[in-house]
């Protein structure tokens, strides 16, 4: 059980929306008036609004953000125009980035997967019951051992083995498998290292998850330590991965309770359950455009 | 310690910040353009929106709700300019209501305690640590016990007896205290029932807190009747108070986790901590106008 | 997520013990010297207390309880030899009751369900990955629709159809099913009436769970009377089955916050993720005989 | 609001007992047997167990260690003659260690504190409730600004300046101060490093909080780091002070949610409300012979 509450859990947005519904968002140097010339283009095509957050991180840096959602009769054959408006009310005249999406067309997703299944399946369990507005793509693992699990799913599992250190034919098979077929990967305890280059070419956001006892307890056996060290609590962090691996913009953390009376694969068991949770609330999160990347941190809009 | 966790904790935004922001909370019939309408008329006049929330119940019922926090240079000369303009933009323009308020006047309110002293106590601790932004303008109980407490904290106490059932006497004792003097009134365990013609007369906002299992174990010694049930969470509700005493809009809920180890002193114990932390976020939520009434039920921007 | 954190979460202590552990459950009167006598015996016969845990009501009722967790060489054999010790040790001398369980033996479950598959298919998963020590004997639906799914955990599905108010047929199939086949009966979302003459006949325990609003809220769509009355959390609650249906002996609660922006469906949808996580830990605490109903309530050793 | 749940909190034991509860500790290698002496022991002296935990870290290593509370009639003129029992059937036969404590005496503290003075407060607080069985002998600071609030709760008050690196002027006077005056000491947020000396001088236990980012985030302004960093929890660690400072045996630990909305400022805050929390449990456990220390890490019993 969660030691943490009333996470943000929206629903999704996306699901059932009957393709009436986009999502809006805006970033760049704060300035009065932004707002205004958001909700003003979107009335102004009869657009309205379901949902608006914004976010200045005034006064250390003047950076905004701004999450819309919003309801169009006639939505896909708009979004050119509200482009073209946007490019002159917000890029040209804030110079701010945007970008606008059609919730109706759930993103594609990759989950990579090594031995230890939970939260791949937990993923998949979820997507099933339509609580995750995401495509799932394919699955890709180094073990053979998830094939029929994912089958179940109905949907597509490759094995690309990825023994010894060099890593460049696997992260082939994996260029070739995903390109242009993902918006975004998933790593669901993918256990092998990914290399920079990777990273750069496979041009899509890469979330990851790990145990959150970090700087703490690095390497193999994190529970063991931990058990050692005594701690009162394991936890789990998502984020988006960066060459620094671990280092990451944060999406998302999570901690249970444990105690002196849990052995070391308690705690394994009890992280694992954590690990799931908060995996499972970054795909979300991202699937819906709520995250936002800024320097090395996350903006999350609930 | 509290089960719940990630309640909504907001710094209070009044404090300290000079005296350049205002809150405006709008409400009534949904219509696209509204968020337009208030962020042109705040850009319009050179204030930058600091926080900007809304709701919209639809599609069940079609009431829409913002609170948006801005700051801006000359506030208070500029109130009148703007609520000008707001009652030609929002009023007359889209039948809306709306308060607008300068956030550096705290909101005035008066406690009432009786013999069980942690809720109010706990207010007082939080408001002279700069947690709530509120001026507490006295403290009124049916003991006299806390009088000594309470003047520590440099707020005017008042005992106010109420024995019988006939409460007209302490009543109109109150009203001639709280006359112009308050903008809310907390009941901190204040254990004697209030008139419906108090509650329509004193005009101002009531605010209490009672535990969380009703309506189950009304009446006295819930406690002990929750322990005899073997319940495993104790809680507290607080809520707008409304003729129907324990029954009006529900502000904010949290509960803890209990045993069978607990005896009923431990419950109320237990329930104690909840009830003070709960009427804390209920009163701080209030007095930064995050809390909007509709129907039996409230809505609370984060 | 949970709202409520720490539960206490045991390992399945039967799993993979290698049939060296069993649990000693004792009741009756609270007297000095009982836990001597019990770990006299122990010791006696060369077993080693893995866990003690004891709990008396005193001052309220003078009612004693104690789980003990011992792990002991040739415990098949030797259970006999313990039986005899106890039946002295604590029924003669100390008029004790006790039970005592091989728990490498798992109890076998019945799960009846109907169309909410939530916590029939929570259960089937935990108990596959070993997080549950019982044997799920088979599951049993008013609805044909689980049948695939469950066959698909290798566990035997019964459509027995329950319409009408005359549940009699149906119970007969019922208790012809579970007859000397299972060790207590699982409710997970069975939305039928169980009659008085079925939980007496049926002769097991019988765990159900239900949204935790009760007695707010009763009968159809708690949830949108939930939403109408703006509940800041929703919870569930699992417990012994008595005839007074929702009102046995509690076995374990909890809840998830909510927000004004949570529709109805998010409710129940928020709520069901309780009720799976509330049920399954309230199973496993039973099939690891932690769970001592008394009066109506339990003691639950954690 | 704290993040997690559910954390054990015991009532104070030795609150009003009427001075017949006593706490005994044992400590030592595993074997079979030592439940049934020590509770042997206890009833044959006639002495009722109130609550009994024991935890062995078998199959790791093979320690064992129980708490036992029990009532006796006429404990005072029993102590000897108990401990005289345990000391052959305890030490002499098992080769176990205990401690044999009168509950109605309550361990003796100082508190040392700086400017920040909301730990110190919550305890005094707390002590003043009747929800923390100490004694506090005296409050020692480096700031004068505290002494006013701790005389008004009836404790003397320290003003030990200790600027420089030389802190052996500083330690020196401490050390005069709590010579046999007290039984532990508790740093309430205080900000000098404790030299080795002074730690093994002054020859009783102390309790330290810090939050729980380190190892990440070490030396100034911790909270300008997470912010930085995007972290979604903030948290504290109450532990035992070694001359690894921050690294001794973790008591208890607990985090709160906070969001990209937070400033550098909330997340200090909301960490304060942490630390306050998380010392007050440390402290209590620890006043009530709960936590067993053994090597780096603790049991505590709940």
């Amino acid at each position: 059980m969660m030691v943490t509450k009333a996470a943000p859990a929206p629903a999704p947005e996306s699901v059932g929306n009957g393709g009436r519904l986009a999502s809006l968002v805006v970033r760049g140097a704060d300035a009065t008036g932004i707002v205004a010339a958001v909700s003003s283009v979107l009335s102004g095509h009869g657009a309205n609004i379901v949902s608006l957050d914004q976010y200045s991180d005034d006064p250390q840096g003047g950076a905004f953000f701004q999450r819309t959602v919003f309801d169009l009769d006639g939505l896909q054959a708009a979004l050119p125009v509200l482009r073209a408006a946007f490019d002159v009310e917000l890029v040209k005249r804030y110079d701010l980035s945007y970008t606008l999406r059609d919730l109706s067309v759930p993103k594609r997703v990759a989950i990579f997967a090594s031995k230890s299944d939970h939260c791949l399946l937990d993923l998949l369990w979820r997507h099933r019951r339509g609580q995750l507005p995401v495509s799932v793509s394919m699955v890709i693992s180094n073990h053979p051992d998830a094939a029929d699990a994912v089958h179940g799913f109905g949907v597509p599992f490759f094995h690309v083995p990825s023994m010894g250190t060099d890593k460049s034919a696997a992260e082939t098979e994996h260029l070739r498998l995903l390109r242009d077929n993902v918006d975004f990967v998933v790593l669901a305890r993918y256990m092998q290292i990914l290399s920079g280059g990777f990273i750069e070419r496979v041009g899509v956001p890469i979330i990851n998850v790990h145990h959150s006892f970090l700087p703490a307890f690095v390497g193999a056996g994190p529970y063991a330590k931990a058990k050692e060290r005594g701690v009162k609590l394991v936890g789990a962090t998502a984020h988006y991965v960066t060459e620094d691996l671990d280092e990451g913009p944060i999406i998302e953390q999570d901690v249970v309770r444990v105690s002196h009376a849990d052995t070391a694969a308690d705690l394994a068991r009890r992280g694992a359950d954590v690990e799931r949770a908060v995996l499972s609330r970054a795909v979300l999160w991202h699937a819906e455009d709520r995250v936002v990347r800024h320097g090395n941190h996350t903006i999350v809009f609930s």
